[in-house]
């Protein structure tokens, strides 16, 4: 186990990022069989969900994951055990009053997501978690198109907050090796203050090999989802980091039992991973959203068509 | 573009890794349509089988693409594009009485598959072909296994030979980043004279990455199948690697259309890609033997029990 292994810490977030693939419709005993297989794993931390507001953020029919409260934490989780858990919220979305101190609450780190343009407000909300006593991350998301510049000027300002993990997020899974290593060289030279995080996405098949890149140039906080359960694509897979980490921390083994009871049969019920309208959208560095539109859609196959409506001049300049 | 993408050449071995999915139970119509939507990709090579003798390596129900005849090749391709063809054989299952002079014949690279073991024979059968006038390559199996000293002599034999292309062969899928940057250093040293080639399998979701790392690193020789149908767990995706290296070269929209038409229904039909099998043994750097016939058991999703009889001494003490 090298040095950069001994300090890396997994975050599993199969239920708020695989929650965007079923409406966060997981039954109170997933998620705390969920929560044992991570202890067991060694995992360091669950992401539970979101603790935006539903006055301030309506989703139609979401289910409790993506509107956390003590309350369902409490009776879902029961006892903690060595693995911390930890929620994401998004700027304007979540109502400070619903956010207990950290010492009244189950929740250890709270992550603040948010576009680059927004990093000032992104910062303010995680100082005030942060004064709240909680560890606290800021996710720059689709990091991809952001301007040379402004990332810069954002790194710079990250480097002189209060947030304890800066993320890179590959949003659209359109990243290569080589950029993981520019940007975390970039994170690291603009914000050498700050622990690094990484969040990835595998439309290109290329989540867990990125995950490795960023641990190898010095990431610390590695993303990562049970049997790559997340959004479009999905993520690393959990069971592959356990798995290659494996040391006297990790143990893959809760994982592959969880993944046979549970994950299986919800695999057949709903859909994330590897698919070529996802990989398409990687291919054009794209929100995976028309991809996301076209697999809930009777023409979830027409691969070419999809791909002639997203090159083509003309429709595309539409969006412009 | 740099200059090591215009080097690059894509080998897809669909019909040839695939065929070890469906037992080469290809129709001429599926080959057909598949070598020209190759050739309107710009794919450089298309493997259409292995050039075994029945005699020699019989196995049961195997389709006419395990047993290439030219008639067979002439009758299928009709005309030829310029995607040149391949053909891979393995030692001591080849008559060479079998195998016309290239102007002969449609086959354009003959590749011998050999373990370390063997290179010497796989040298000796290499260059028949390379007499016979064909571009001809060696791929070293299952180089996870290789001892060092072993693999450092093969591959000096191998400088001196008439062999074109020598390949890095992961043939369990465990190999990483790091190892791939380690072997070709490894080949490029001691094997100079030689253009060096890339087959990964996709156990750890690690096999665009590894190609592409090959690539980075100098390799000209991309294997690759489309939709990632190989073995097991499969191959890096052609799919990918053609909408990556997109330029003036590479075009991807007819893999689109052939994998709409073609791979989807195919791939309901017989399995292959990530499964929770194939990476335990890709993480123990094991034949993925175990886990086929696990996914064609009964058996096929308890992973916990088929990981810990892997990893539990008693049992696997019986076949050392």
């Amino acid at each position: 186990m090298t040095g950069k292994q001994r300090e890396a810490k997994i975050l599993d977030c199969t239920i708020r990022d695989g929650g965007l693939v079923n409406g966060w419709d997981f039954s109170a005993e997933f998620v705390s069989a969920l929560y044992q297989a991570l202890s067991r794993a060694g995992v360091d931390y669950m992401e539970i969900g979101y603790k935006n507001s539903p006055l301030l953020h309506h989703v139609p029919n979401a289910g409790p994951w993506a509107y956390l409260t003590e309350e369902l934490i409490r009776t879902t989780i029961g006892e903690k055990t060595a693995t911390k858990l930890s929620a994401l919220v998004d700027i304007g979305r979540v109502d400070e009053r619903d956010i207990a101190p950290r010492d009244e609450s189950f929740l250890d780190l709270i992550r603040v997501a948010c576009y680059i343009k927004d990093v000032d407000k992104g910062i303010e909300l995680a100082g005030k978690f942060h004064d709240l006593g909680y560890e606290t991350s800021l996710n720059i998301m689709a990091v991809s198109h952001a301007r040379e510049n402004d990332l810069n000027e954002a790194l710079e300002q990250l480097n002189d907050s209060p947030v304890d993990i800066v993320y890179v997020v590959d949003s659209f899974g359109s990243l290569f090796g080589k950029d993981i290593e520019y940007l975390v060289a970039k994170f690291q030279k603009f914000a050498p203050n700050k622990t690094l995080g990484i969040h990835t996405h595998n439309n290109l098949q290329m989540a867990f090999a990125n995950t490795l890149i960023g641990l190898d140039k010095g990431v610390a906080y590695l993303d990562s989802s049970v049997f790559g359960m997340g959004r479009a694509a999905g993520n690393c897979p959990t069971e592959l980091l356990v798995g290659h980490l494996h040391s006297a921390r990790y143990d893959v083994r809760s994982l592959l039992d969880i993944i046979e009871q549970q994950f299986i049969p919800l695999r057949e019920r709903v859909e994330w991973g590897y698919t070529i309208p996802y990989a398409i959208t990687g291919l054009l560095d794209e929100h995976p959203r028309t991809a996301m539109a076209l697999r809930a859609s009777a023409d979830k196959d027409k691969y070419l068509e999809f791909y002639e409506k997203l090159t083509t001049v003309e429709t595309h300049g539409a969006h412009l």
